[in-house]
């Protein structure tokens, strides 16, 4: 496994990639808008790593819900894994309790699947099959 | 610049390393505690990027604050850098509120220095010098 990504919660999009690819040397690789989730997502590359901006398009999504409670801010941490299939059971095995039983088709056009982060030491946590 | 290491407050550090070895693939590096910081810090390395669980030593340390305030959880990213200094100067120069006008040592054994949470997007920001 391999750190993947960072996923942080932002209010508008583009002043947190203007910010990021200006002081922080960030590569900004594509932008997407998931209606379903209520976001709108751009990646970013650091070096051997990715940021995921993540902007809420409603406040009832759970970006919005997240952002309204905690504020704008870290979110989530994804490991990359050769099978997000065997990640899941062996997560399941260690006694991790599952957001997503099966792997789902994620943003970066790869299979993904979130544990809870009460499993995770409060920690928002996504396997993502690279 | 690269993300050199994303930083976890946690409860407790044992079970906190045991569940990233086992569950995520992470390999302890080295534990160091600051009696000055009020801390204990684990370095766990994940592919080309590193995990640092903190935890607190005292209720009163920051790290005890945040604990106390938002539970464990994600507490701060990190940037490698060539020259902290510069990097500071830079972020400075753009407008960010800066925690460390001038970089210290950190327990990574080089010059860090923090940026304000309050200036990039609620997200508590170091520079590490690599």
């Amino acid at each position: 496994m391999r750190l993947h990504h960072v996923g942080i919660a932002v209010a508008d999009l583009d002043p947190a990639i203007e910010l990021y690819t200006t002081v922080f040397g960030a590569e900004l690789t594509h932008r997407t808008t998931s209606e379903k989730e209520g976001l709108e997502a751009a990646f970013l590359q650091v070096g051997p790593a990715e940021l995921e901006l993540l902007a809420p398009l409603r406040d009832d999504s759970p970006v919005g819900k997240f952002v309204a409670k905690r504020g704008p801010g870290l979110h989530h941490v994804a490991y990359g894994v050769s099978d997000v299939k065997k990640a899941l059971a062996e997560a399941h095995a260690a006694g991790l309790e599952l957001i997503d039983a099966e792997p789902r088709m994620g943003m970066h056009g790869t299979l993904i699947a979130f544990v809870h982060p009460k499993s995770v030491g409060g920690v928002l946590t996504e396997f993502v099959e690279v």
